[in-house]
């Protein structure tokens, strides 16, 4: 590729991007699209509530918005958005410091030095092959490869001091955020699973008499999960009762009273009043206990919430072995309730290991199986090939419009095509999985998304060649860093490439939420449905965290060997601090992305050292091959060091956080109030998986707002009792409340 | 090697054994060897109290102890030698157990098949080459092969059968050990380090108000650690004064009256008293605190041990997060107090992951340079090459006795030489390591020389060869079954040789204890010193252990292939079983080796399996080939679930447990008197390394046993403590007791 036809490439890249992002800032200002655009940034909430007059204005692209975004201070951003929104900025702008240093350094250091690597006449530039501008351009056992070495250790140490200050810092911000939050239902709540039946009592007091026994101090009470096949005819008896009564139907319009943030998603009624209509349904039941069919449900139970009076005990119980048979009483911190994933509930903890094993087992499988839609896509691109496979199409291929667009345009849709199954499959995998939280499958998505795009974007496209030629990297480790370092230069252009478009192209379509668009359009003015205007577009982290990793990773490994991709990178990670920075959270993972992105970060930064070595090695350095193995060590020791510094304070709340919590609390008072809550916390049944409900949305605040208006509103109550109720038939799982107080 | 060649080497090694086994039984008999026999036998207790007569029948050999080690019960032994001597029975058990049923299969199945797997003319059985009993005699693609993959899967099953009833039976054993066995202080006490310092306040307050705001309900009291260098100014000063008072040396005669379990290994008196007198230095000191020189050297304390009223405060306080940093206030629950390994408690905890790591290194890079002596004895051998590499020599290797000498026994010495270097270098490198515990340094010992083992007496003789080659294994993982499958068969002769030596004869060898009778012989009769008399010989399991494991290991990889070797395994194990059977411990490891041995015996089946993988596929049988596949999944599936199942009980402590013994305590009033002598149990100074000094061997049960009598026998407690204080000389660092009640 030469140097013009990559400028003529960025040129037509970025007016696709000024026509998104004007289309943009046009469309979001239409009244009929609030909801579309709604609830995705702070800067737009004020145009929630303008009123639909036509204006000039309206159809003139502005720039304020940016101005807006740019502006956001993170404290108003973790307020609205989260934690996790936070870390998904502090990613940004580490990989903006990051490539602004390593631009630097190796754009005004290193192209220098690869242009002139070898004695040889240069056009102007824009004739030259981009080859000039990489490391294969400097010819062995030179002395200039001191260079690429020095700038491998700025680069690498300022990676490190940054990665050290973003992890200090969010560890910090991690820490105000579980101290400074509202009493968190979650914090006070812990999942026990695999417990022993007996046939001699109920599963209920089992469950009571092991915590009154054991921790009798602080147990407070407790909550069985039923298997939905047990408890949905008690609930469509239920139904059938109260249909009757009820044909109540809520205008959109009145639900806008008060700030979406303290009402829940469906309805807009408090959260608390439905559940203490469902405890009256409860109450009703508990008579029923000598009911074989209640036994017999209660046998079914796979687990229970547990309340504790302090959430220093919920810590505790969670930590420690319950029982000396490790598989039974298995206690867990509980997700707070909007992050509960109810259907995996009711998996038996000891399927868990296998079910991780065999998710585990099928991602590898899938992300090796990957490899043939690739190569099937490279065949396609070969007209006589095809011929051959389907002789039936020889008609058709004959005629050159045909061909083009079956060589031409089918195999990069069908790579598309084949790309865009893999989040949904990858979130299948961890629903299977087992997680017991929204937040934990999401997690885990988001690795295995990463493995995926860093082995099928980044090595199969290095080595493009056979599948075989793929494998053998696996086959002979040994020989990895040098197979790596004579490959990756030369895949340089199709990653500038791959930046522009798959960057920023897909970043400024990303912000038009096409999908989003058209689906309202449709609903609005030829459905006619107002039913969705609710749909609070949630952030999927799974996709976008590993794309902005792979990026990195590209920006690293190819910055001393082809340093042209950087500034283009650079545009890409400016465009999306911008872009993609605040969105209402459905459910809070309390940052623990963070530490999946700085160990994908140090990986990246390893495989650019290991990449080094082999450069070094086909160029007859050995002591700068020895001076890197030198930062290798370096860099994994600091890996190492963060890992025992940092990575505790997102798995576990330490002893004196929650203690002083407590401790705040009762001398407030508050944790009588807090107790009350507690139990009604964990009764609503959830909606599906479906995002177009918000029932599961309701921000867990609200609950511990006002307790004193709970018995008002009584008919619009039985209006969501049935709403709710009906809702259950579409969920699997329903839990139960059976409270407790010691 | 011939078949007749083999019977010959079994023939001498039996000669050998005889020999070995009837010197045994007479020495033992001899009443001044009892000091190098006692305590290693439960069924030699009696000749304990055995008077100095002379009779005909001590130069008789008799194998009544033979009967007796037979007929010991698991309880005697627990009970004598604590659980981690059962769990080394076990493991002869389950090697005896496991390999009868191999025997059985590939003796009687697998032999014939190999046998007759050429269609050729045997020769009597004894001319024939050793080659026609492996599996390099079967013909490819042949259908015996089907035999070996059965044999596979009855072997495969049968020892994860008895894995898992071995490790429910173990992990039994481990409960009813922790719920059975007397109080225990580290089940009280945690050892905090890591305590963050401040200006303003002294150490000792900083920590005691830490635990009284954070687990003042269960907190008890605590213990500095300091650094030698500041108390020993005080211990010098203390030994002066006493030195001058006290010039008693007890008679060892005077010692026996009680049973050795209820006395202190070295002068026989309570531990209790001369920790009370301590008490009174403790005393004196604690006015000191306004001294500049105590508060400095308040500031050097590494840690502390802190004890609380219950166990499962302790275990709570060891389990949780204590600080939002997870750097500092840093819990574990405290090893008992003879296991604790007083030298390493002063590192800082921030070093002990770098230790870890470079430990880690260390040994790898030992394991690899070990090739180097290898090599080096290979090349010794040749005694041409030799003249080349040192011409100075010519003249003597000329001389065919010296060439001999120098060829034929050098090579071996050297080699012998070098491995025992081994186990004290891993020793050490687990010292480094930053154990806190003996028991777990000895543990990561066991581990590096399994490894050791594994790699350097397996893998290295079976890709004997160049140094190179060996390497190969790890740069193509890929090969590694197929070049395994085709060098193990061929070094058949070669291990059936090593079990023959290595096992049957050292093993005799080791019960005579050559090294120690060789000691008392010249400390008793050349040196006339008597002081020694009491050295209790600790076993050495992180020895023992992995030669054993690598017996099975040889067992399973050679047991399709060339099953020879199989009965010379079954008589080594039953010989252990009788020979190995009883020491007194020095300090208990709870029977932690289990989950070593567990994983090490499903890593000798994997590697069977992978070895079988390459067969078939050497032998073109694809369909046996995967089936094999098959049973390694269930194998690493089985392990999975053991992990799951079991490994957490070896780990930590239940809940339920720990809370009903605190119960049981506090219903009999015992609480008090365990709480009153926790105080005491970590103020002793421990001795050093050398265990000819029994200090540290204390029986915990004893400082619980009786607590009216600490007051009498003052002149004895000053003797006791000018030793004690003497002996503070040679150890690196001193526990400074400091307790205060809440």
């Amino acid at each position: 590729m030469e140097f013009s036809a990559l400028l003529t490439s960025a040129g037509i890249n970025i007016a696709v991007c000024v026509l998104f992002l004007s289309l943009y800032s046009v469309l979001r200002k239409q009244p009929h699209n609030f909801s579309v655009y709604f609830g995705r940034r702070l800067a737009e909430e004020k145009f929630q509530r303008q009123d639909d007059y036509f204006s000039f204005e309206r159809l003139l692209p502005t720039a304020g918005w940016i101005v807006k975004a740019y502006w956001c201070t993170e404290e108003e951003i973790r307020q609205v958005a989260g934690l996790d929104s936070v870390v998904f900025l502090r990613l940004f702008i580490f990989s903006i410091r990051i490539f602004s240093i390593t631009s630097l350094v190796c754009i005004f250091v290193v192209l220098p030095v690869n242009y002139h690597g070898k004695e040889m006449t240069h056009n102007h530039i824009p004739a030259d092959s981009l080859n000039v501008f990489t490391i294969v351009n400097i010819i062995e056992e030179s002395r200039k490869l001191w260079v690429h070495c020095s700038a491998l250790y700025v680069i690498t140490i300022s990676a490190c001091i940054l990665l050290y200050h973003e992890y200090k810092y969010i560890s910090r911000k991690r820490l105000a955020h579980v101290t400074g939050s509202p009493p968190n239902p979650g914090h006070f709540t812990v999942l026990a699973r695999s417990i022993p039946r007996s046939d001699n009592e109920l599963l209920d007091d089992t469950i009571r008499n092991f915590f009154v026994n054991y921790h009798g101090s602080s147990y407070l009470s407790h909550q069985m999960i039923f298997l939905k096949g047990y408890f949905q005819k008690f609930v469509d008896r239920a139904e059938r009762a109260y249909r009757k009564f009820v044909r109540v139907r809520l205008s959109i319009s009145e639900r806008n009273g008060r700030s979406n943030m303290s009402r829940c998603g469906v309805c807009g009624v408090r959260a608390s009043s439905f559940q203490l209509y469902r405890n009256k349904f409860i109450e009703a039941k508990k008579a029923d206990l000598t009911n074989p069919e209640v036994v017999e449900a209660q046998k079914n139970c796979p687990g229970a919430l547990v309340f504790f009076k302090t959430r220093y005990a919920a810590v505790v119980a969670s930590r420690v072995l319950q029982s000396s048979n490790p598989m039974l009483w298995v206690t867990d911190l509980a997700p707070e309730p909007r992050d509960v994933y109810w259907s995996n509930l009711w998996i038996p903890y000891r399927q868990i290991w296998l079910r991780k094993l065999a998710t585990l087992a099928a991602s590898v499988v899938f992300m090796f199986v990957f490899i043939i839609p690739v190569a099937f896509v490279q065949s396609m691109m070969q007209v006589e090939q095809l011929k051959r496979m389907f002789p039936s199409l020889r008609g058709i291929l004959n005629k050159s419009f045909f061909a083009r667009v079956i060589t031409g345009y089918l195999p990069s849709v069908t790579l598309l095509l084949s790309l865009y199954t893999v989040p949904p499959l990858m979130m299948l995998f961890s629903s299977i999985e087992g997680s017991i939280s929204r937040s934990g499958r999401k997690r885990s998505a988001c690795l295995k998304i990463l493995f995926f795009n860093i082995w099928n974007v980044f090595f199969v496209n290095v080595l493009s060649g056979s599948v075989l030629n793929q494998l053998n990297v696996f086959s002979r480790p040994k020989d990895m860093p040098t197979m790596l370092a004579e490959l990756v230069p030369k895949q340089a252009t199709f990653f500038i490439t791959y930046v522009l478009t798959s960057g920023w192209a897909s970043l400024c379509s990303e912000i038009l939420q096409v999908y989003n668009l058209v689906y309202n359009f449709f609903s609005r003015f030829i459905c006619c449905c107002h039913q969705n205007t609710e749909y609070v577009y949630s952030f999927p982290y799974h996709t976008e965290v590993p794309k902005i990793l792979l990026f990195n990773l590209l920006g690293f490994t190819f910055s001393i060997m082809a340093p042209l991709i950087l500034p283009f990178l650079l545009v890409y990670f400016c465009l999306g601090y911008l872009i993609l920075n605040v969105y209402y959270p459905k459910y809070e993972m309390g940052g623990k992305l963070w530490p999946i992105m700085h160990n994908t970060i140090v990986f990246s930064l390893v495989l650019t050292q290991v990449i080094a070595i082999g450069v070094f090695t086909i160029k007859h350095s050995p002591v700068a091959g020895g001076f890197t193995i030198l930062l290798l060590v370096g860099t994994v020791l600091f890996n190492e060091y963060c890992r025992h510094r940092f990575t505790r304070i997102f798995d576990a709340y330490s002893a004196q956080d929650v203690i002083e919590l407590d401790r705040d609390d009762e001398q407030s008072g508050r944790m009588q109030e807090i107790h009350q809550h507690l139990l009604d916390a964990y009764s609503q049944t959830p909606p599906g998986e479906g995002s177009s409900r918000g029932g599961s949305q309701v921000p867990i605040e609200l609950i511990m707002e006002d307790p004193a208006q709970e018995a008002s509103e009584s008919s619009q109550e039985l209006c969501d009792t049935v709403q709710e109720v009906s809702e259950a038939h579409d969920h699997d799982h329903i839990v139960e409340d059976k409270a407790h107080s010691v």
